[in-house]
């Protein structure tokens, strides 16, 4: 059967063996369940940082399973690893692809990235079963360290792969936690530092999908199945840098301190109440106190700060307005929004560097209907009115599909996840859904190369 | 001389050599400027954390130094280390102490409980400078881990000879920041664990004295040379466990969170503001957030509180008020005493461990009485009025005499410290005044020994 070909009837075949996706995804989420970072281990979690053993386990069993199902795998100098299905002409042409990652968080879920990876696989089984042929190549993309956990730049090799992150600032990137291991070592010790360039010019694509778990509470919220993704919001991460005073606490009087503790815990308090108030979100993960004793006042405290809206410009105000409030609270005054008294004490000095910019995204409109017919297709068989199964959705998080839509039409599928919690061993997909994501992916990527075969795009 | 002959012409030729004291000093401060823990070196700071290879070196210089100055040394199963000068007479007695510690913290200066022992090594100079024979035995002793920095339990050694602390509970304690050691296998690697059992039986002392620097501003603010020490306030050590939930900073709404990190930073806030409102001191020096990501919501923080007031019914109160508003703030609402407005979010829980519970402390009236009356006489040369120049004060920090109080008569002597400024590499007190200190502790413990020998006390 070739692409050009079909029409509903023989999209309606195009059916994904969720028995067999399922027993791959727990399969292979045997990598990286034995190793953990900074919490205790869980049943249901997994650990799988970027370029670990268990990240070298998983990027094998990708490669030797791809090779398998007739592909040609290529690693570039970021370890992104390309896996590619000849079409039936065109041979020369960029691939269609799906891509995601196979990293997690330190104590993340088995579906985050992970799904949209094994469904590309599933996709690759299917395409043999039908003995479907495409027109143009297609492939499956799993990006290295998408998460940014071990390394702290998220989407880090899409985003070298897009040139907006030099290729050097990624490979020197030293992992958290005070190890010694950089990118580039990790990269060289497990094997997967590629010679082709991490290049949207070296490795074209002609377009970019991708499967993921919505990871936020809408779709189940509204008893949706399918979220069709036209963009993602943006966001900034940055780290900052309190400076006050070591002291001892038993003796120094509120009036004599420069807390930096208690300095960071008013930004903290006052970022999430300000960004509450312009519909955005402030978030701190990672906070260190030094020197870190019982009985010392720290005088020095570093934090990070993640802000988020649909808006660049929300963004750019929020970060604006908290630049200039956290100035007005390391003076120990109170802030025209007053999220917190003023306090006592000596006056301290705030740092701000910035570690990522990811402006809004608007993915490509041949793509989101590529996946939005894929998945009222898919739908029709179990509702007399699929588009009630299906909503678009604004991605609260980046992917990797932020990086590609700039070199290449782009768009993203959302299944449900229990509770909308994600970034936890609890994360859940049901099989149903993960079924039914990957049957609309398949289809839009078949979709999407009948659009190539006979439109030309 | 004897010392139940010195009248006040005697006592006033009791001189403290201001230059081999500070030598003595600075030497020896060698041992710990090297190697650092969790913050950059400073050039006038230390880090000599206790049974480290510095502090080994140290008390190497302590054993040497003390035995060459004709002292028995005693070192007991905590690595306490006691040296003992002989009397006149009552060669069973127990000895009339002088002690302080040799460990600092992580990044700390060079006379935080140094000062006392090299007072104490200054004094033994001084005696046998003037030949002068005490009735009873003098000794000093430094005592193991009183800063609670490594090993987190402060006053930790003088506390089990105390009986207060079990030293099986001591032995056991392991290091902080993850590390595997502990007290019992440190001190065996450096070779301080000794057979004495660490006991106020074993090992009696007669009176304890120190001389401390004041770690505060207030002998400073007043330009006073001396505050002789009534008793130190009460405080109580705490670790709190927050667990709400991780998840996704960019797609978990506010009120999907169970944000452990911003429920911290509220108690964190709230704590101060109350400890203010009631006269007391509330501090957070450590505070850990799990799993640690810039873009997840952290799903435990783990944190210390120490909390201070001069009397027990305060630090009771204010702990008991806590533990109510605590758990009003983890449901999410504001606290009668609203330092911080409520926050959007699902509940979260907290836990409390009780660390250390230190009771305020009155000194013994004649160890107190011992120390006003040298430090008029050492002040007399250099004022007219010398009982301007000191005052009575309640000591804001703990200290081993705490522990020493419990079982013999106690006092300390405080000498001011540069804008209040302590555990702080930029902690000093000029050579003048560590001179006059030790000088007062001098007299103060030949005073003391008199007073034994014809009052028996």
């Amino acid at each position: 059967m070739a692409t050009k070909d079909m029409g509903a009837a023989e999209f309606s075949k195009v059916k994904v063996n969720c028995g067999r996706l399922m027993q791959s995804l727990h399969e292979v989420c045997e990598f990286g369940t034995g190793e953990r970072w900074g919490s205790a281990p869980t049943e249901t979690g997994m650990s799988r940082l970027a370029l670990s053993d268990s990240d070298k386990q998983a990027r094998d069993w990708f490669v030797h399973t791809t090779e398998q199902l007739g592909c040609r795998v290529t690693v570039d100098s970021m370890g992104n690893i390309f896996a590619v299905r000849p079409g039936r002409s065109g041979h020369n042409a960029p691939a269609t692809f799906t891509g995601s990652h196979l990293d997690t968080q330190p104590t993340g879920g088995r579906y985050d990235g992970i799904l949209g990876i094994h469904a590309g696989v599933e996709m690759l089984r299917v395409l043999q079963d039908l003995d479907i042929q495409t027109e143009y190549p297609v492939g499956v993309v799993n990006w290295t360290n998408e998460e940014g956990a071990r390394f702290p730049k998220s989407m880090m090799s899409s985003g070298v792969w897009a040139g907006d992150i030099p290729e050097e600032d990624a490979h020197n990137l030293q992992e958290v936690g005070g190890g010694s291991a950089t990118v580039k070592s990790e990269l060289q010790r497990i094997g997967y530092l590629g010679t082709v360039p991490a290049s949207h010019k070296a490795m074209p694509m002609a377009a970019h999908f991708e499967l993921h778990i919505e990871q936020g509470p809408i779709l189940e919220g509204e008893q949706k199945k399918i979220g069709v993704v036209t963009g993602v919001q943006a966001y900034k991460w940055f780290t900052l840098d309190i400076k006050g005073r070591d002291a001892h606490t038993g003796t120094t009087p509120f009036e004599a301190r420069a807390d930096a503790l208690l300095l960071a815990a008013r930004m903290i308090v006052h970022a999430q109440h300000l960004a509450a108030s312009k519909g955005a979100l402030a978030s701190t993960g990672i906070l260190n106190t030094f020197p870190g004793s019982t009985n010392t006042v720290p005088g020095h405290v570093r934090f990070s700060l993640d802000i988020r809206a649909p808006l660049d410009t929300t963004v750019d105000e929020l970060e604006a307005t908290l630049r200039q409030d956290f100035e007005v609270l390391a003076r120990g005054e109170a802030t025209a929004y007053a999220s917190c008294p003023p306090h006592q004490g000596l006056p301290l000095s705030v740092s701000w560097q910035t570690d990522t910019v990811s402006p809004a995204t608007r993915f490509h409109p041949n793509c989101i209907a590529a996946v939005r017919d894929a998945a009222h297709s898919v739908l029709s068989p179990l509702s007399s009115s699929p588009t009630d199964l299906v909503r678009d959705i604004t991605s609260g998080a980046g992917h990797d599909s932020v990086y590609a839509s700039r070199h290449c039409p782009t768009s993203m599928i959302f299944v449900s996840c229990r509770d909308g919690i994600s970034h936890n061993p609890l994360e859940y997909c049901s099989p149903e859904d993960c079924s039914l994501g990957a049957e609309v992916l398949c289809q839009a990527i078949l979709r999407y190369d009948q659009l190539r075969s006979t439109a030309a795009v």
